[in-house]
């Protein structure tokens, strides 16, 4: 049973307000991510709207705090494969390291993984750590492959 | 030193005609694939085109038999984190067991991964079986982390 704290976690759409509230520090917490003008958020953040059917970013905003504790994306991949089918990869799931224990992980895999399966896909994908292997089959996942990476700097 | 043989086989991006060819049955090699309409193939299609800047299919054609014996596609995510870098992701390569030992993979790979290279991407990725790795090796790939996968059906 969910309790009064855990309800409040409400999972929404990553709106251009939300800068302010601390989404690119959560970000800097998952991996490298410089300060990003305000200019270059917002023009990041339209070309996302602009690919909206395709690209999804949901965060869960503390209303206490004001500030986005959780984040995830999830982008859909058209495929001639699987009678024209869609993939869902999920990217860039972050919890803020003061917000665990409330479950807000498990909230955004499973609203990014709604998203993936209300727009059609046969599938979703994802890839993390060895470390974080347990998690992901909590929330449904298991694993399948490895991931192969090739860096230009 | 490329022989004749293998100059004649030109990585291109995929054209509508390219179903007559034998594209769908390339990917039949690769995993689940039925049959797909000419009509679902020309949507499929066009939906791809119209996403071209963050989508593109190559593929090798046979000049002498007319078919297609290799393809491969790219599709470029757009992140906040990476100062708002864009990552290219490679799915769906194949080469027809027919035209093996003829580095057509490499060239796909090398075409795929230089196009994410030339709009900006800071890496690329791929997800492949444990069987596959030493041929991504050979690409200039490594390996990283590991893919975990839910299935909608």
């Amino acid at each position: 049973m969910a309790s009064n704290e855990e309800q409040k976690f409400q999972v929404r759409k990553l709106e251009l307000s939300d800068k302010r509230k601390g989404f690119i520090e959560l970000l800097q917490q998952l991996t490298t991510c410089d300060s990003v003008s305000d200019k270059d958020f917002e023009d990041r953040f339209m070309e996302l709207q602009s690919r909206a059917e395709d690209h999804q970013v949901f965060v869960i905003e503390d209303d206490r705090s004001g500030k986005i504790v959780a984040t995830g994306s999830v982008f859909i991949e058209r495929k001639f494969i699987r009678n024209c089918g869609k993939v869902g990869h999920i990217e860039d799931v972050v919890v803020d390291s003061n917000a665990r224990g409330l479950h807000l992980g498990k909230k955004i895999i499973n609203s990014l993984t709604d998203y993936a399966h209300s727009v059609g896909c046969y599938k979703v994908i994802l890839d993390c750590s060895v470390d974080n292997k347990a998690f992901y089959e909590k929330c449904g996942y298991k694993q399948k492959e490895i991931q192969m990476v090739k860096y230009f700097i």
